[in-house]
């Protein structure tokens, strides 16, 4: 059984347009309707979850902080920061706990300035590419890493 | 006559220093003076301007996406974060008003690293160069979108 | 209820070497444990799975092509063909069912030659960096993508 | 009141197919119709024009050492020579009065071989993206620097 | 039966010296030996020939848009403006008739700097390497392009 | 008249697919109605044809030294292969008869990964983006290439 | 005697984890134990210290405007957006007093996206890779260069 | 006395045309020369050999890993496949015998394709450029590593 | 005694205008007073000197040309085309007289895109960087040169 | 109270001519005065200084071995070998005691070839910037780390 | 039977420190040991040897140059220098004998700046990372070098 | 008539073997014979000729800089530290009087790494290509500056 700690889902820059968005791209879900899955799938898993959204980069800085001492692991979603934010990076290494990088589409089939990942260098693993699903099964790989941790 | 709709003129980092900052470089108009100027010339084209300044890349992020339902248009200089913020250029993809990237100098004249421009990749036009008088050149440039738009 | 096609589990090279190959970064599960784990998953989710493993690039190839008619997902570890292999890129691009890309370790945080994913231009999605979890996770992306494709 | 000195609009190679050529980037106005508007504009801020197209690099060089002396201002759209010429920037470098860079399409936001301006390095500024608005645009920001230029 | 069209086969720089030039590299044939081969075979094919060489990028951008109306398809050996000419790019963009590109060499077996094609990525496809018979074997294209494109 | 030797005729990873992969980009002729083409072309020149697929880029590198003495020259689309296989350019080095590089799409309008040609620094020139037309034509200079060596 | 401004020792992103973040690069002092330390130091030299930190850019680029007319000098430690600023950078061009680039650890020993620093543009010197002592270091510096200033 | 595990002698693609293939840069040795000096020179230090050739990268693959345990050491020429294999690197990396790159020529003073040695960053040495005699001093140094390993 | 052939001295783009371009880079000298230094000091070396200038690059290949049979040498100052025309490499590689490369200025102290010089890998040499005295000296070297080719 | 091993002070080229060499980047102390400074506050902490000057590279080396065994710690400013040297990146690595690099003015906002520091791979740490004062805070962050290391 | 000349085996920077500088790199054994070893198997061999060190690029060259006429072959183990001289790679080319690039460490295995090697374009053939044994196999193909030159 | 001050002839690395050094690349002259040649031509133009040849970068080093003081002007052939040695560069910078690059080969004709000249960046002016006669016009180049040095 959980240790009561939740998931942090933390989500970055224009995900809060998600529905209206370039829809061919991110699909038709809105950010209210990953959240209310998420949060069903986690408690299904014995977790609940923090749900949040910023454009600023040094907000998610803070929260990602924040979940150190709070957080079982945290799914992130950094969206454009994903790519240029060595901060976001440094403050992954700083933290103890797993952290799983996560998009709705496939950053590998889309412009080259997206190719390189500097939340992935430092992340534990990546989910991208199906859309909504891609937040549900990172809510699994993160709940299984919690359990390994936890046991460890 | 416009739809009543105010164009949107977003000012990024360090631009709250003009005419002190540089001013070989900048010119000596006040950001104050660019207001005037700028809300001057709408006027005449029928438009309202709300005009903003911030620092915070992410808060330049959120007016853009208020500006997708308040604004007929934007004029954007996003001064540094031009050549740095997937961010922002995301945002603009993100919202169907017409963005105009708009600069004081002209990038290309200046050092490599303001070579490459992310909001061009996303923004319909560029004006850039002329100083002050770049800002008013918008302001005429997205009256003339914003009215294209309305007759579409 | 699934339409009776397998979920095809492609291994490229050296992967027949898991367990005793640098554990640390692989893990210690062998490739026969991932696939007893693998089936399980995907009989749960009413899919039978075709589990093969090859060193042979072009095999890998053949494998994909076979899949077309014969499969409803795949499930693709190409380990050291990710990110050389054009031939891959292409035999998925002219298969119409999704292609999973798996990894166990996260090549994001590995060695500059594994930072660009050939494969990961064509796949519907990545998983990667959680073990012998991605394997699973993986299937049930798999299993989620045939769903959706059979109600299309 | 002006000096009495035209501004040259000059431009370069495949221009005079505008119109017919890709309209759905470069529009549906000819060369002839955006000769007529730059003209008409011109003339309300008390300049003449003179207005023309060539294929040959040179033979735009030629165009703009003429306008040294002879004109107030230059609206130079380049076109494909933008990227590659160094002989247009050297010309720009070497005569004394503003040269304005102008694009219908926006070149940032087009092929990577169109990233590169070496007319930028040396242009006073950029108008670009707006069609033959641009055009317009430039034409005042051509009547504004000579005027400026007449005062100082 | 054609519908009385001619073929352009147009000449880039240097050319003209074709026999005398470099014979290891480009044989000895010259360029009006080449017309003479290139006649006849258009002749078997029921096309006449508009056979041109320029040592002067714009004018061979005047030909292509003269062929335009002109032609039923052009062959073009653009020789060194090949690899640095976006102005010939942007004009076989800008007409519908197919544009076959032609060597006598093999430009990927020579120096670096004729390894990028910017006509190459306008162009409909690409013979290269075989001395005189490339442009034998282009008119065939030229040929048959011209007649898929009647009958479409 | 020809020695009697036949001309090989080698395709590449995927290839085996033609008729059913991405139509818009490789046509709806499968590789059966090419070798069928290809034959009766080459047959009319007076040359047998040699006619082999495989995903397999060693295999590839085994006909190649096979053709070395059966062969008169080898036409040779190497799809995937053409930009990554050393093997391919160092076995066309290694046999003295020539090796035609052809492609149905032309590889220089496609993805930048395309853009290198490895076999193209070896062979003794390319055709490339006329569909099915190109082996026609690669089989005329096949045939022209064979008998020029024959006069020797 | 010091005119009585203060120094500003401004801290970037994650340095408010220091002495629980990796120690083995970054040591065991604390944020705290090196305000202490520094405002010491600083009090030894005749001044005082604003000491802030904060993880959002434009956070750091407005202390950095705020310290235009109320600092003598900046000792910045960016940390991560010492690589990724224009922001920053423009904001150290644009103030008149001396700003000092401080790190704990030595980027040039570290990761490749940590060899490039935009901040060092503009900043009149750099001290790093002495753990907390790079920050008394960097007192001195300001300390000396501000009676320079005063001086002048 | 060594403990009777042969040394692998395993030789890439186109190594089979030894003797025939470009002789001025691999000279005139056959593979079965250079397979009987081997045998020789392994015989005389106590190793038997076994001695293979494959144009397939897999089955290299393959060799290596059925030499992790049959093997003392491995005499590796991986030919064209030494620049371009990750699969070679990661099989080398995943078996823990000594593993000897080898050439006949010297890759540093050819192409700049076989300057980059994906195999060097995983073997233990390298012994490049004396022909025939590469051969033979690897085996020694295979014989030498074997020891070593016997003994620690 | 010369052989009564003149030395070629072709002028590129911009240089018409010496004596008032940026005369701290290129001195004050007219592209006349270099005609008539150039003239008085080849009369003394015993050739006479045909002195051009173009803006066009295909006219100085034409020029080039035609020097082939008439000069016993050629001064060559390509200006702005010297870093882009693969057409002059092409051209000076087409004739068999002695072609020296030209500049008033140095080009490798100046702007990055004048450091690649496409003339300089086909000419015999370089002299750059001493005003009209270049020029001079460029004559003395293609006397001794026309001198060399005459006795061999 | 120190262990009597003296601080080296080792300067490479041309900055013997320290004080006439280009005053407005290095300031007119000269290297004598420097020294005097660095004796006096070396001596003020405790140490004595052994202060050298060299315009070969190999002679640098030399004295940073001879270090390892009688300095306490370097004071490096290699100059230009800083940014080219790999045989002082190894001399560094080879000696146990801590090396810190040093310098005048900024290299990061000097020439594109001075931003790379090789130096500064293997060094403890860099101060740079402050002319001569960069020699005294060396000073002291060499005594402080002399301190540690002898505490350690 | 020899000819009397020496095999000279020169070393590079920092090669003096071999057994204290990080032993887990290069190994423990010292120079001396290394040069007794090589002196015992060229012994063995029927040659004597000179034997040097230096760590000054241009004394390696002078040593280079005086083994042009009293050498038999040269075993040249340039450490740092290797991956930077030109000078080195020009004194080699210079003289018509045999040298052999030789390395402790596999430099294929290292940092980036050890992946390029100009000693290695102009030297014979290469051996490295078998430690000490490295030298002894250079022995060997030096001494079987010199005797193929003195049959030949 | 001259002030007396000799110029300063430099010669680097492997410059000492000129005659027998690759005589199809460098000639047949010997670096005496050039030093007689020079010696003689600047007698002519009133200097006498201080002419010195080292394989030591650091060596040339001191050579500029006691140039300085000594000579008029320095002729100076840094060989293969042409393109690496930012000391050198330096070194010219360093002091007042002009330095021309000269040498006998023409670099841009040849590899890539004789492309950047590290030493052109700083030297006056270059002649290079003609061979001994390369060091003639450079005296007449010097005699010329040291003159209008002498007038200014």
């Amino acid at each position: 059984m959980p240790d009561g700690k939740p998931i942090y889902v933390l989500n970055g820059p224009n995900l809060n347009l998600l529905g209206s968005r370039e829809p061919h791209i991110y699909g038709s879900a809105t950010l209210a309707d990953i959240e209310a899955a998420v949060t069903k799938r986690a408690g299904e898993l014995g977790h609940t979850v923090v749900f949040r959204q910023s454009n600023i980069e040094g907000e998610l800085v803070d929260w990602l902080q924040e979940a150190r001492d709070k957080a079982a692991a945290v799914v992130l979603n950094a969206a454009a920061y994903t790519h240029t934010s060595v901060a976001l990076h440094d403050a992954i290494k700083a933290i103890a706990i797993p952290v799983i990088e996560t998009h709705l589409s496939n950053p590998a089939a889309r412009e080259d300035f997206r190719h390189v990942s500097l939340v992935g260098k430092a992340a534990k693993g990546v989910i991208a590419g199906f859309g909504a699903t891609s937040y549900l099964l990172a809510i699994e790989a993160a709940a299984a890493l919690a359990k390994e941790g936890q046991n460890a």
